[in-house]
């Protein structure tokens, strides 16, 4: 049997210069982490641009280290030989401004945790509002400074999802395909009420003060509850019902086991991100609607140029379906085109867009390929 | 044209003694709320009983007043020449222990914030665990006490619909039919989960104390937090999407028309309940389950004996209808019998069990005739 070696990679990351945003403010010195996996070509013109979930970071594939335990969140579709080929495509996977991450090695993205120039200090709750097309500014300064003007196509999950929809509306030119997994084309009411929830439970911490709380002393149980929150929205009932259905637990943490669990879960993945740069990501997604200049949704997909794969979730509770999925389909159809699709496995919920996306491996790679 | 004068209904009270709770422990002083429409037959053979949902309480029909702009949660089947035609039963709508409202005429059915008779202040966090069987032997201790020895039925929404099921279980030469609309047979990981979660809010008030709040003190925003929780998985996406949808906002509670909205009703909702009384109820619907002893859910359920009718909503994102109505209907299948089923529409989510009741008119006609 043939065995790739593992595919190793580094965090890099680009120092970019000022940004305007679309609120009107300037970002005097944007930073962007990145992760290339391949090699980029002498026309510099076989890139696929990766971008990444909510509370992702740029690390989509191989390993840090050999012997680390997990690889990046997409490394099912993208390596040697996988459906994202890196001996044919150089895969650029760019992290979004204002990435929530501050675990090393993230965390020096341009976020509300960043130094701000103009204090010395980190901006914290006066971080300027940013939206998803300010992301892609971001990003589309990271290519410029890579010298690259054209993209095979752009890719990624969740807000990942949403970030290519914005990048195929804003450079018509430099995208020819996207690919959506799990992906919202608007944040809709019913989100837009739970992301609320999710700062007022950041906010009712009082350790919060604000927004300024030192960086020893941040709002560690406001943070957890929103993180508890978007996971048990992100995550699949079935897998959960399964894996600790009714089962009892009887500690201090709770009468039952999946109460110790998500406890857990909260805690341990809240101390990888900043509580600001959390509810700046929570306000950006809230904004996010591909429509603009009072264009319904319809009319703004059926402007877009890009080919498009879309992968929904079957079990999505975070972003159902039927309510995102189906609108996606139709603005294109008004447009004149068919989406591809494939529906992943409803089983972890949201998260299909990751745990299953190998899955997609077959759709994936015909659709770069076609 | 005929009009019916407008049914007046007035709040009232029984003092039922002490109550042995599954738990181990003894309620001393048990006092339920509780309204009659209709009269008692002579041989008081011609009672339907009510129970209501988690942040119900009895006032299921009519109006304490003429002028009362909303009449109780079921009016719209509950009343003379109505679906439960109280001019033939004599409808019983009965408090659940613990019941979480504190606003007159409510407020004095055994709850957390009852006076303690062993120390004079009210139970607070020291309440005793109470459970769906607990609510149905305080109101069996209710029904001995009108001399009421036998049901038509058993019918209410959501935990009253759970509080049904547990009627059948526990008495079951009591109640030869139940309605259960967008009721649960069990509390299921996922929704375990989301109220831990709803518990987390309050607790992180520092208002909350360790739930030794004084009365003019409460918890209020982190109980609102926890309403708010609660009204956005209760709620319908479809209303929400239509009635505010992306409409801006722009004041000080939000950008978003929507977030004002949701925090304009959870505080005004919030200041009705009693915030230990709501984290009991939180509990005791995370311990509800029909299964028992190591049964199986599909086990206790086809030992039921009564007649069954159940109202699922088909837009219930608190207790989906997959995930919930899917197992009733086959373990009362696995009994050799049919539940007789109609399904409410999805626009007002869980809410189709109050909103929507009034389309479930001949159905409940017709399962109570037959």
């Amino acid at each position: 049997m043939l065995s790739s070696p593992p595919l190793l990679t580094t965090k890099q990351h680009a120092e970019l210069g000022p940004l305007a945003l679309r609120c009107g403010q300037v970002l005097p010195e944007v930073v962007l982490g990145y992760e290339a996996y391949g090699e980029l070509s002498p026309a510099r013109d076989n890139v696929v641009l990766l971008c990444h979930f909510f509370s992702g970071n740029a690390h989509a594939a191989g390993r840090y280290r050999a012997d680390e335990a997990l690889p990046g969140w997409w490394d099912a579709v993208v390596g040697p030989g996988k459906a994202i080929d890196t001996r044919r495509w150089c895969v650029l996977s760019v992290e979004a401004l204002g990435c929530v991450r501050v675990d090393a090695p993230h965390g020096r993205t341009t976020n509300p945790n960043s130094l701000n120039p103009a204090t010395g200090r980190p901006y914290g709750p006066d971080f300027p509002p940013i939206d998803v097309r300010d992301m892609v500014a971001a990003q589309k300064l990271l290519l410029d400074h890579l010298g690259v003007r054209s993209l095979v196509a752009v890719a990624g999950p969740s807000l990942g999802g949403a970030q290519a929809l914005a990048w195929a509306q804003m450079h018509p030119d430099m995208v020819p395909k996207l690919i959506a997994a799990i992906a919202p084309a608007r944040l809709e009411a019913q989100e837009i009420a739970l992301y609320r929830l999710m700062k007022e439970a950041i906010r009712l911490d009082p350790a919060y003060q604000g927004g300024h709380y030192p960086p020893e002393a941040p709002p560690r149980q406001g943070l957890a509850l929103a993180m508890g929150m978007m996971i048990a929205h992100a995550g699949g009932r079935a897998e959960l019902a399964h894996r600790l259905g009714r089962r009892p637990h009887g500690g201090p943490e709770g009468e039952w086991a999946v109460e110790a669990w998500l406890q857990e879960e909260a805690l341990r993945r809240s101390a990888l991100v900043d509580a600001n740069a959390w509810i700046a990501m929570l306000e950006a997604n809230m904004r996010w609607d591909l429509a603009q200049g009072g264009q319904s949704l319809e009319e703004a997909l059926a402007e877009l140029q890009a080919k498009v794969l879309l992968l929904p979730g079957l079990g999505d509770a975070l972003l159902p379906w039927a309510d995102y999925h189906q609108p996606l389909v139709q603005g294109l159809a008004a447009g004149g085109r068919e989406a591809e699709t494939l529906a992943l496995p409803g089983t972890f919920g949201h998260l299909a867009g990751l745990a299953h996306i190998g899955l997609a491996e077959g759709a994936i790679r015909a659709f770069l390929e076609a």
